[in-house]
């Protein structure tokens, strides 16, 4: 199928990327991919493995292979169709580093250190409240942190709002899924686009975050899903692993005569995704304390897994070398659609006297 | 003649750029393109346009295409010879964006924020010495003039050094031609070549600085010799024109009859580059009040001429046309040496598995 034809009936464009870091979790499954899975129909779709991305906080890369070949197994298992979309990897399509670097000529310092994501990364960084500067001066409070913790930041995480606006940009997204926190990249994005266009003339599509109405799925204790914490619950899990890791959660009512708040509570996340026939019932019963926690958590893990059944029939299926394909041909695709947007901002900017 | 042959007799290797951002000085000549044309007969010689460099100060590209052309054909009609140095422009190798996005992953903010170029620039940006941080509270000194000029200062500014490095490394240069105040920078490129060896195996050429011999020629002011000054003396003005910029220049002696310290005087280091013969003399009658500026000044717009009489000849015969030609083949040349080194990187990261 060549590239014209390919989604040609199809109206905005959606682009969304996965850093290959390891196994995923149901979190991923139902936050990012059912979505993505949906979108394909409706959207020209590019849905690209971030591993550039993933570089800005590991450099170790001995198990990106693995990780990038497992991860899109996974996203062709769950029904990510690259008859539909184009899947790609990103470090193969080098206009990402080209456009980014443009872009980081149009925005200043004060900006990306602004970005929620730094600030978190350097809180999470910062141990100590003093330290000294050049001088021997001693500093306090945000100024202190700030330094310590840029001695541990690779200036590509300061950088990466915009290595992800030229991701979405080079594609003319008009609409990028994206969770709440990740709100201000996409200002950023269309700032970055408004101000190309302003500076070199319209050339750029401004897109439009696309915020997901999917359930949010907390980990088995309450925090964050992720497999370094051990509270992850993946498709990959029989259903008696899924029991037992449903049975550790640690639910809200001190006690079982106590009321609940469904909503204060991880199990709940679950019953909302994965039994929403008896999620009304089940929020009633834990609100007047009808409902034991135990029996709760104990209509789940059938229908977690049920959920999984298609995909755990297809995983086992799909080869390396298939994988691969899909990559070559998705790789080719986007860099046509990357190459010819990289023509557009070079002709823009005049720099293209030379070709 | 192909890239095996070219070259092929000459050891180490010599990287160097220049931003286009307009008509050259005799600063520029004398500082740099005489060494250029010194170090293509004993190295494999790659010039560039640094064309993305300009963009992080200056966003307006109209005169880019001009001042480009207008550059390369000062540096043909001055010597560098397209038979013996690759001449391109960075922009059209865009494996300089891929290798700095590498890059940046692998060196920390504070490194960048603690470059001396990057310091002198939040310094000649901060105007006020008080500011307020996100919370109101009132900052003073160091940290408020950073926070001031990082609102003035694109991310790409600070991103520079790497950028470079990355101009470095792409060609395995062995030796970079530089002033004093680039040593800094050639460090880091070093700290960077070593830093990725360390991660991924032995890989990319750690180059030595080559600092220049070449004599400082200050404005005729006194001050950075630079066209916005308008304290420039350039090689395509006739003699009456270099005489009357001559004659302008600011001398140290208060009354002719006060001795003098040559190496305090800007007329000097013109006479230490353009007077070889006289230089003796002229230091001595300016330390014992013998000599007269006036007449000190005047032994030199002859001089300066004269060492331009060859470029002045060569340099209206260089049409558009051949230094695009010669732009065609550098670039494609280049763009061969960088593709190789880039494959070896992501070879040695284990991210080729798709190729």
């Amino acid at each position: 199928m060549n590239e014209a034809d390919f989604d040609s009936k199809k109206e905005g464009v959606v682009l969304s990327g996965m850093r290959p870091t390891g196994e995923l979790h149901i979190g991923h499954f139902e936050g990012v991919l059912r979505n993505w899975v949906e979108l394909q129909n409706t959207h020209r779709s590019f849905y690209f493995v971030a591993d550039w991305h993933a570089l800005t906080t590991e450099l170790d890369t001995t198990h990106l292979q693995r990780h990038t070949l497992d991860m899109v197994k996974d996203w062709l298992a769950f029904g990510v169709d690259p008859e539909k979309s184009t899947i790609f990897v990103q470090s193969y399509v080098p206009q990402h580093a080209e456009l980014g670097l443009i872009l980081e000529r149009l925005i200043n310092i004060g900006a990306l250190e602004r970005m929620p994501s730094f600030k978190d990364q350097l809180n999470h960084l910062s141990t100590q409240s003093t330290t000294r500067d050049e001088n021997g001066q001693i500093l306090t409070g945000e100024d202190a942190f700030r330094r310590l913790a840029k001695e541990k930041v690779s200036a590509g995480f300061l950088n990466y709002p915009v290595l992800q606006s030229a991701d979405i940009l080079l594609y003319g997204a008009t609409h990028v899924p994206v969770g709440e926190d990740q709100l201000p990249h996409i200002e950023l994005t269309r700032e970055l686009a408004r101000i190309f266009n302003r500076q070199y003339g319209e050339t750029l599509v401004v897109p439009e975050a696309l915020v997901g109405e999917a359930k949010r799925i907390r980990g088995t204790d309450g925090r964050k899903m992720s497999k370094s914490y051990k509270n992850d619950i993946n498709p990959g899990m029989d259903p008696a692993q899924i029991t037992s890791r449903v049975k550790s959660m640690v639910t809200v009512r001190s006690t079982l005569e106590k009321k609940g708040e469904p909503f204060d509570c991880a199990v709940y996340d679950l019953q909302r995704v994965f039994n929403q026939e008896g999620e009304l019932r089940i929020a009633q019963g834990c609100r007047n304390a009808s409902i034991r926690c135990y029996d709760c958590k104990m209509e789940l893990p059938d229908k977690i897994s049920a959920a999984y059944d298609d995909y755990r029939e297809k995983r086992p299926k799909i080869g390396d070398d298939f994988v691969k394909d899909v990559l070559h041909e998705g790789n080719k695709r986007a860099t046509t659609v990357a190459q010819r947007t990289i023509e557009r901002v070079i002709e823009a900017m005049k720099m293209d006297y030379l070709r």
